[in-house]
């Protein structure tokens, strides 16, 4: 417990520090004497960056990522599926999808979750805007994969969304679940083993 | 890995949080998600902080340790023990030691610890500043405690300045070191239990 600085400045600097999620009073101090030690330049090139990321965000009018300027890069690109939407619910899912190098569709972002704990309703959501875009489409053609989480807000956000656009006609799926690659059957926890065996697939030698 | 960015801001916003020590590139875009989720006043009072704290820091004159205008807290208090001189590396050695609430003297803040490895010799330290203090002392009064940390540049930095001050007829004292309180024998390391039982205390029930 830290419970006396010596100065207010770094005492409000370790305070709007330890904020930070995951960031305790001793890493703030230690994160705040760090940026002390460092030239002056530094410490104003780091916060430029974070004001210039809070102040200048724009967001791509079609999927709702995070964009520099107008459509983003993955919604302008010609080459990929412009009928398969896969839904998620942050930039940092779309980078995890992309990283893969496995998926050629676009994406909806969300912003976030149906979680009525944290106070989020489906309207502080882009739901709206994937309804919006899907009713520009043709949506016989079009697949939506609902790429959320497995807990109980993914699910519960999942089927929210799903009632929402049901009765447009597109294609709606979601992640396989099953054993990672490379899991040990002894050690997988009994409801993804269980529902691995229920979801079997052909086996392709 | 995180390979590309959907936004430039974004980059750059992740690679200053991931020049912190101990962030990596997956934390620095949890954080910077975290800070592009707050409302925009709360990252420039983030920001702000962080800038004022780089910007207007001040040192005591007298110890070194940060201050906000002129003599610290500590140097200002005419009821502690002015001629028992702390030596410490940085602020948080002294606030470690103020919350014990064990020790009424004062404090010498080194900035740092001699070490060729990082390229820091005892010029880029406040020894000089010691020096000089001490120059204005009676020093037949003084104690020089060495609270430097056990290992090989903490032990060069006390060897050089002990040479440094040896000279003034000040007492100089160092950490007592030895098993912790409630540490159990069998978990001690040797060099600890061996140093403990050489300088063991007379037992005081």
């Amino acid at each position: 417990m830290i419970e006396k600085y010596p100065s207010e400045l770094l005492q409000n600097a370790v305070e709007a520090i330890s904020s930070l999620p995951g960031v305790g009073s001793r890493s703030a101090l230690r994160l705040a004497m760090h940026l002390l030690n460092q030239p002056r330049e530094n410490v104003h090139h780091f916060t430029d960056a974070i004001n210039r990321l809070a102040d200048e965000v724009q967001y791509c009018p079609e999927c709702m990522m995070i964009s520099d300027n107008g459509l983003c890069s993955i919604c302008g690109d010609r080459h990929r599926d412009h009928n398969t939407i896969c839904v998620v619910e942050n930039v940092r899912d779309v980078m995890s999808i992309e990283n893969t190098g496995q998926y050629r569709g676009v994406y909806h972002v969300l912003g976030g979750i149906i979680s009525p704990i944290a106070g989020i309703g489906p309207s502080d959501l882009t739901i709206r805007q994937l309804v919006d875009r899907l009713h520009r489409m043709d949506c016989t053609e079009v697949e939506v994969i609902l790429a959320l989480s497995g807990d109980v807000e993914g699910e519960t956000t999942a089927f929210y969304i799903y009632r929402q656009i049901e009765g447009f006609g597109v294609r709606v799926s979601t992640l396989a679940r099953g054993l990672g690659f490379g899991d040990d059957l002894e050690y997988a926890d009994s409801l993804t083993l269980g529902r691995s065996i229920v979801n079997r697939q052909i086996f392709k030698p």
